[in-house]
């Protein structure tokens, strides 16, 4: 599908830098935006399609956020530039954060088409969710031109394949989300690579691969047996 | 073996309300030590003997530190007294804190002898460390009175059953150490179920008990054989 990809405007810090661009097809009737495939979803569960904004674009900062110096979120679009541009349009100076808060966000660095391109892909995923509402037509459509033909409930945990329903969306433990945003690949931010998972599932992948992890899985069972 | 159990001075802002225990044999000569079976390890290798302390008595804050109020450390034999007495006792209002800080402090209760116990456990299984040091006869014989033999470089992570060695205890990732006290079934603290784990067996292995989180490795990893 081709895209109009013209300037949207933004309120954000950020916007006078980056142009976010419209999502709609080329030669679209109506106003430009930026997320069209979330306008639906955005107003039965707004909750989710503010999670999926929020996780295809922002970085998250809480891990640094309480011990050291550093900004806590910023989109990851502007995670990826060089430390150079972040102090001149930015203000963010890189080279006085500790070298751990530096790594905490240039691993969650991403391009602005890559993030946009996540978005899709959770939204397409979020209307296969057990209890998910059926998407309008032009949702289902534009989605399915993306990533192929949506099947009712048939979005996996990522990591241990069960079912997920929309309602682990809004139960959470300790103010953290039961579901989150997973990589198979950890730091590859973009499509392919992302999916939903429990967040315990999510936690406890940790740094590995989702092969790795497998792979970890089926020597510490071997091993077990062996005792 | 009968031990001597004559109350140790201590310096603690708790110890007026704990008769800190003797741990040496009945009848023993010299002074009366609360952790004798350390004392050795603690010339050697202090940041292990004192880890071993404070994981086997102490409660851990750093979850509920940041975002609620709430005591951060406190010994896990104060933390099991009932809501009256810590009030008028400590001056720790449990009333007054949210639910969630109260389950946490709650979950790390333990009695003052279940705690001595883990520690005395957790320096039997830090000898057998890969690369630890070779105990000296005191603290060998009185060791292997209440655990048994021990043996050479057999302490295995308790969750993934690799050798640990003693380095992996300097070692650190962002301020968390890489080996970490783990129990097998969570929230019992007591000698036969604690051990030692790498910190990312123990976070993957979360709320679950070992056998449910070696129950869930089989699960998962049948559901991903079977796409
Ligand atoms: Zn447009
Ligand atoms: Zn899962
Ligand atoms: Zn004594
Ligand atoms: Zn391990």
């Amino acid at each position: 599908m081709e895209l109009c990809h013209k300037t949207v405007k933004s309120r954000t810090a950020y916007s006078k830098h980056f142009p976010h661009k419209c999502q709609l097809p080329l030669g679209h009737s109506g106003k430009c935006l930026e997320f069209p495939f979330l306008v639906s979803l955005s107003k039965t569960h707004p909750r989710i399609a503010a999670k999926i904004v929020r996780d295809a674009t922002m970085t998250t900062g809480a891990a640094w956020k309480s011990s050291q110096a550093g900004p806590n979120r910023m989109p990851r679009y502007v995670a990826i530039l060089d430390d150079d541009i972040l102090l001149e349009k930015f203000n963010l100076d890189m080279q006085s954060l500790p070298e751990i808060t530096r790594l905490k966000i240039r691993e969650k660095a991403a391009d602005y088409d890559s993030c946009i391109d996540v978005a899709r892909k959770l939204t397409w995923l979020a209307y296969q969710l057990h209890g998910a509402p059926i998407p309008d037509s032009f949702t289902k459509n534009y989605l399915e031109e993306f990533f192929g033909p949506m099947v009712a409930g048939s979005t996996n945990c990522e990591i241990c394949k069960l079912p997920l329903t929309i309602d682990l969306f809004s139960e959470n433990r300790v103010g953290k989300a039961a579901v989150e945003t997973a990589h198979k690949t950890p730091r590859l931010h973009n499509a392919e690579n992302v999916g939903f998972a429990h967040r315990f599932c999510n936690v406890a992948q940790g740094n590995k691969s989702l092969d790795e992890f497998y792979l970890w899985m089926e020597e510490v069972l071997t091993r077990v047996k062996m005792l």
